[in-house]
């Protein structure tokens, strides 16, 4: 896959997991760069080509190997790990997901769990609106959102669904200790019937009467905020 | 100005201070829309002309008055208000802006004071970045910065800046009662030296020390929730 963008192709430099298999610099473009890694300057025409003309591409981008393909059951099997995991459930929108992953990073999430179907490809767009946090947080991609929930139960996590007729606001749940899970649903229609029947907490954010709607990436910045800070900072 | 997209255009419906000049549907859209407003039923390519290829207008859009430009003396001068404002400093991203009129509108703010330099002027983009929130939140437009955040203290409000070298974490602030003011910083280089000398507090937001940037509508999102949380939901 590409990813461009100064944030992004930093931190892609940054992560030994990655292969870059090309490097594409357009002159002017100052970036830190070990000297072991080979570069081509090419001109604004050849980016253009390559991600289209509204693409924020700062002048660099990597052609790079895909990391690996989690599955949750081995993702289980290898962490040892109380963090927090954020299940989405059909949130679609790049720059939303973007953002959620990069709140997962900023507020220590083990990993994103979202469906195989119905979820955007790992592209160019997704790793920019990340701003280099993709290479921080594992993406694991699941047939049965269901089934994952169900797996993560038995592994004792409470699953904490963010809904906007939760019966409890989120920062009164004991989110203290324990493993959560945090459900982000699509923006217009929230969590599926199902997915919402197997949380074990329905949270919604307090906010003003009037005007209610948050989008997806903001709802789950604030959740993930909230979790961090009751577990870490407090 | 034009406003587009769905929700944008059924909260200038529900907004009286607005007059729509004209009112376009595309063949097939379904809006509520009161029976004395006259609407011209148009094809995608006038929508194309007006906005361009990538506008996600839902097939909606009105062109419609602006609304009145306050300047922050008259605004004080008529408020009786201890809800908190929010004051960009050289936030310039659009989508970042509409975000933080959304979470204004969401967390009750009084107004959003912003410079009449270097800030986006309100378009048909920013509207609809703002999802219907710039119907309930004021924009003041003022010449100086530093000239406002003096006004501000003078009446009783507490500048609260928002900077990751900060020396509070933000949670910790006695924020539940008095008044406030919400300073939020460029993406890139945060607040000015200048502003920020001008704070009454500098909090950062607890966080992963391994990656510690969101952007300016992640951290204004937070930001605002905190103190909506403190003063009012608890």
């Amino acid at each position: 896959m590409w990813i461009y963008g100064r944030r992004a192709v930093e931190a892609v430099l940054s992560n030994p997991r990655r292969k870059i298999l090309r490097f594409l610099l357009s002159e002017g473009t100052c970036l830190d760069i070990p000297s072991s890694i080979k570069y081509e300057v090419v001109g604004k025409e050849a980016f253009a080509e390559l991600f289209g003309r509204h693409a924020v591409h700062q002048g660099c981008a990597v052609l790079v190997n895909n990391l690996p393909d989690w599955d949750l059951d081995s993702f289980l099997r290898k962490s040892d790990d109380d963090r927090p995991f954020v299940i989405l459930d059909q949130v679609q929108d790049v720059q939303n997901i973007g953002s959620i992953i990069r709140a997962s990073a900023v507020f220590d999430i083990q990993a994103i769990i979202m469906t195989k179907k119905n979820s955007p490809s790992l592209t160019a767009a997704l790793a920019k609106a990340a701003s280099g946090a993709l290479e921080f947080v594992p993406i694991i991609r699941v047939g049965n959102l269901v089934q994952a929930i169900n797996t993560l139960q038995k592994q004792g996590f409470w699953i904490v669904g963010l809904d906007e007729r939760g019966t409890q606001s989120l920062h009164e749940l004991p989110l203290k200790s324990g493993k959560f899970a945090c459900i982000i649903g699509s923006e217009g229609k929230g969590m599926r019937r199902l997915t919402r029947e197997h949380c074990d907490f329905l949270a919604r954010i307090p906010c003003n009467e009037k005007f209610s709607t948050l989008n997806a990436a903001q709802a789950a910045t604030l959740a993930l905020y909230e979790i961090f800070k009751q577990r870490v900072a407090l």
